[in-house]
């Protein structure tokens, strides 16, 4: 279970050679994990991977959603096909579509620029700065407390920002227990170098997605560039390649089953630690209902908008991207309803709480910890059935943007330190490149029948729980009259312009009172519901307040009782740079069946049906008939594609590096099987793994498919 | 593949070690194999398998589509659930539900009698009859052969049938080279002993079916009543339960990977002989049209009959029937697209001609057979899309009882022998049982929807393809109009009273005048196509004539060529009594994927979801929970549920006995895997994998949960 180090008998025992590969370590937790590491096959010295400035550390990059590494001293970056995706779609063209075709540039000079707003992130310190975070709220409570973390963070990160070369972030630990500011240089130039084939590395699309067996080709590469100076600078034909301090050798061996594999990434959030009765509510309440709306959100969408459209264009990625979480939620139900981790967790609070009460100092210290957090979380779900519904009314995107814009002006009134994040100035180009996505993902219609449909299950709430000035905007104060309001509606839109982009720009620059006096129906929703919706607003900055403290205290808490028992702790991801480790091996999904750990190239040629998803391209077909498998089989009989490993990682981690002892790249890490989704809450041994592409599939397919020897040649390959 | 007697890469070789477990030997085939038998593991004397009047075959028996086995002296069948459904479904009340509870008789006193018609048929003699049937025909061609053999038979099976107390049937091997006259006793009285709950017995329902893993308990007992005076007899109380010849000992011990097994049955129709021309067609053309057409069949039940309606419980078991067609057919689709059947259909074929043409003699012979057989296949293809359409209009219920019902009196002019088969004396009770089963599947909006939509693709056809007579029975002559022809079928409908049981029973009383005088819509119909359907069929017969002279030419140049390379040939499935033998194990489905042997009461337990079809019952679950296995493991740490091995079965085999090498009972065979269903033309060493309901499961469903001792203590159980 993912909370593993919280329960005996799954525990980590330092000294002992059992245990589930579970935990996403901080780099500078490593040493202390150096026996278990070095029994496992690392062969490096552990402490080096504990320092950021340091090989094979410092090959590895953040892309801000994905992760990356340096594979070339030109700057080379490699990372998974879907991370690069938005830079290969956005230099496709109907005349030139190296989507579907791929693309190689043949020298840096024919590098297409990536993607606007396309970052490499290179973390460069983590410095602890726990105390002057804290700092002035020990006695602070509820909203003043929240306020008082949010300018110390900001009041951090402007101070490391003042270089302009690099991205500093604070990051909260143990749920506010630790804050560390990670800075990070920002490369600004990012350009595509390399892309397969759709058929490649797309191989198998949606219908594979999160599924075992696998044959995804699922990589790419970017080239980083900086001025001649050597510092970050927007793009320019003068900018020269990145020269990375170290940058990652690439192995045509790969790795065999039972081998040690690494991972180091940036995964973006789990929830390993919450307590039983959060666990309760969202697999119970909150997950469920999520997929049935989800599902209704969709399906709406589908009814409104004709197979082919310019309406469906518009909003499919909108339905892969809701398709993506109904079957993760799927997933997650299923697996809960199938598993023990209820249960656990209520054993673990059961022993926790006995070993806190064993102890008179422990239990003054921690005695109220669980309770008190308890309580927080039972008032935060207080009015979860509105929120939820009120939440699905305001994704309407006319309504969401008038409330933005709406948003932006009230804070600009303001210094821009004490803006609320998300509107400072740091993050403009973020908030127009929004305004500007809207017109390619919007279709009035669409948008007015999933609005009516939420509109209607709002209207349904108690009216106690329902909000008198939702109510009166949208005339629900007798009650949902489905023609009536559908009128109502219809209305609103034909009388709005958001739907301009050039109207969305102009507003984005209006000052709060001109944009109190305009008469668009949303921007005057918005006005109608500011107030109300600001008092709920603080109302839940003050619990989080509370929150905040609460949770540190069970955090400590679990600490303790761990080291009692001389467990490390990790902590739940949050996008920082972390390490995780384990073996290359398969499962057993279901009884009667094993997923074996590696997929090849015949499996994928039977699997293939010329049909996209399952179109490889005609060249890699030939070269599998033809058996051309050059020195990429490790002592196979054929060339690996895809393998399966232990490795405890999730969303963020795409792209990572696959490192095997000697931290030479053996793959990248690109997705988990289905039965590992419900990894962000509980890590279990199992059925947890990850899916890597392998070095030796990637490497075959730039030597014997796509011709890229000139990548080849500029790479480390060990042979 | 399925052809591989035929084919050298994959030949049997007696006298060699390794080959893979394809073939459907009748029994008197056994002895020549011997040496392949005891090497893979039979204990017991081949030849007496070999002997239908010694055990273990008098033993085996045949319910008439399925198979089942004698497993005490007191007349127990052992088959499977799916075999013994309609009777338990006959049995079942809303007060007294037994098909979702199970049934248990605690004394033979309180069997229940099997539904209307339920027979048991042990096998007594199988006599080679070629040359009586062959007799006089040598000179025929054509309609006149057809007609001549089929009145030879009819001859063989009247004087067979003097005696009351036998079925006789003649069935045709190798297309017609061989006939045998196959005299099995009938036992009219079936009762039924024992069926698990609905959650064990079908377990996986139709989501299961044809899937692997599995976990159905698809096994039922019933128990075989003859009067005092041991002869079969009606259903009366003074029977008293049979006394077979012998019956199987039922193993406690099971079986393990590896081990061999061997499975007696009644297999019922494969297509291993087929030449490339047929493949062809068959796989490119007839089941993608019938996956198409029956899918629009399915949907326009779907569409006409609301969920829960009556109208739709009439047609669920044809939406199960025809589902179940929709995924056979799409299985094969995608496994013949994958395969090379059609490769090596060719290269067997130039194989042989190349042999026949090396010898003058046998060329000669054989040196016309091949181009014979395909010019005969291209005529008989060649109304094919006509046939299919108008076959699809003539599904309607009401057109299909109307035109049996004046076939029926057309046929009933003539002496009971030279009516056609299906209309003779001996047919009436079934025939009659086809009339009363309309009253629960039809459905008159169904029905006129379903001839609506085909006659629209019927008139679609080229002028010169359609029948005239169909053209003006439907006024078809200036084309489809839906509104109009809507009409015309609603008019037919209202005026039909053929949706009237005692109208049809009493219809099929009346005599050829009569019924050419009736009124009814639909016998008009039938009467106004009579004719020049007729001519069809006489053209059919011509043709089939022909087949039938030209097949076993064929089969005979195949039997010499494999007689030369000393390899032996089984005859297609043609339901009559087989032995497959084999080894149980796994397969990979898929790569990256391993279906392993068994699945085990704990993986049961994990799908289980108190869902109707994954409701296991509770006992089962708390016997599985607390451990309970008794003596039912066989040295696993669990009792097996299901499991797979590769023996070579059809449509027909289900709740056949599976043996192991001392002829003890080890499981029931009841389904093959996805991969195998296009083994009824072609067996796949690789993928061909026939799944088992395991003995130990049976014995610990009967033993810990339903404690049906009074069976167990009946029969001979292996500890």
């Amino acid at each position: 279970m993912r909370l593993k180090p919280l329960i005996a008998s799954l525990a980590i025992v330092v000294s002992g050679t059992t245990f589930a590969d579970e935990g996403m370590w901080q780099p500078h937790q490593l040493p202390d994990l150096e026996s278990i590491l070095k029994a496992k096959g690392l062969e490096i010295d552990a402490k080096s991977i504990s320092k950021l400035t340091e090989f094979p550390m410092n090959a590895v990059i953040s892309l801000g959603g994905c992760t990356a590494s340096f594979v070339s001293p030109k700057g080379l970056v490699v990372t998974n096909h879907h991370c690069a995706y938005g830079s290969i779609q956005y230099n496709s063209t109907p005349e030139n579509n190296i989507l579907e075709n791929g693309f190689l540039a043949k020298t840096p000079a024919e590098d297409l620029p990536a993607a606007p707003g396309s970052r490499v992130y290179v973390t460069e310190t983590v410095t602890d700065v726990t105390k002057k975070v804290i700092k002035g709220t020990e006695k602070l409570s509820a909203k003043a407390r929240y306020d008082a973390l949010e300018k110390n963070e900001k009041a951090l990160v402007a101070e490391c920002e003042a270089d302009k070369n690099y991205r500093c972030n604070v990051y909260s630990f143990h749920g506010g227990l630790e804050f560390y500011l990670i800075k990070s240089l920002e490369i600004k130039d990012v350009r595509l170098a390399y892309a397969p084939a759709m058929g490649v590395g797309k191989y198998g699309g949606d219908i594979d997605n999160w599924m075992w067996p696998r044959h995804t080709g699922d990589f790419s590469f970017y080239r980083a560039y900086v001025g001649k100076d050597g510092k970050p600078a927007e793009f320019s034909e003068e900018n020269v390649p990145y020269v990375p301090e170290s940058y990652l050798s690439v192995s045509a061996k790969g790795v065999q089953e039972g081998d040690f594999v690494m991972v180091t990434g940036y995964p973006g959030r789990t929830n390993r630690y919450r307590i039983a009765a959060e666990v309760d509510y969202v697999f119970n309440t909150s997950y469920p209902k999520a997929r049935e709306h989800n599902s209704k959100y969709v399906a709406l969408i589908e009814e409104n908008s004709e197979d082919g459209s310019k309406a469906r264009i518009a909003y499919e990625s909108t339905i892969a991207g809701y398709n993506n979480y109904i079957k993760n939620y799927g997933s997650m139900i299923e697996s809960f309803n199938k598993g023990t981790m209820y249960e656990r967790k209520k054993q673990f609070e059961h022993d926790l709480t006995a070993w806190i009460n064993s102890d008179r100092k422990r239990k003054k210290h921690y005695g109220s910890v669980l309770n008190d957090l308890s309580t927080l979380v039972a008032q935060s779900q207080q009015h979860n059935e509105r929120d939820r519904m009120l939440g699905y009314v305001h994704r309407s995107q006319m309504i969401s943007t008038a409330r933005s814009l709406y948003r932006l002006a009230y804070e600009q009134q303001k210094p821009d330190s004490e803006r609320e994040s998300g509107y400072q100035q740091r993050d403009l180009p973020r908030f127009e490149a929004g305004l500007k996505r809207m017109s390619r993902r919007f279709d009035a219609d669409v948008d007015k029948a999933i609005l009516l449909h939420f509109l209607e299950l709002y209207a349904a709430l108690p009216k106690e729980e329902r909000f008198a000035e939702v109510d009166k905007a949208f005339n629900l104060q007798n009650g949902f009259d489905k023609a009536k309001h559908s009128a109502l509606l219809s209305k609103m839109y034909a009388n709005s312009t958001l739907n301009d982009e050039d109207v969305r720009i102009a507003l984005s620059q209006q000052s709060f009172t001109e944009l109190e006096q305009n008469q668009d129906p949303f921007i005057q929703y918005a006005k109608a519901i500011f107030a109300v919706m600001k008092v709920e607003e603080d109302e839940n900055k003050a619990l989080t307040g509370k929150l905040q403290a609460a949770r540190p205290q069970l955090m400590a808490a679990i600490i303790a009782y761990n080291k009692a028992q001389n467990k490390p702790v990790y902590a739940d991801a949050n996008s920082t740079l972390r390490v995780t480790y384990g073996t290359v091996g398969g499962y057993s999904p279901q009884d009667g069946l094993v997923a074996t750990p590696f997929t090849t190239l015949e499996g994928l040629l039977a699997k293939n049906t010329d049909v996209d998803p399952f179109n490889a391209p005609e060249k890699l077909q030939q070269q599998i008939k033809a058996k051309i498998f050059g020195d990429y089989t490790g002592g196979m009989n054929t060339v690996p594609v895809n393998f399966l490993s232990n490795v405890d990682t999730t969303g963020g981690n795409s792209g990572s590096p696959t490192l095997n002892g000697k931290a030479e790249l053996v793959g990248l890490l690109f997705d988990g099987v289905y039965e590992s989704i419900i990894g962000d809450w509980d890590y279990n041994p199992a059925l947890n793994r990850s899916i890597h592409v392998d070095s030796r599939y990637m490497l075959w397919v730039m030597d014997k498919v796509d011709n890229a020897q000139n990548l080849l040649d500029e790479m480390k390959i060990v042979k």
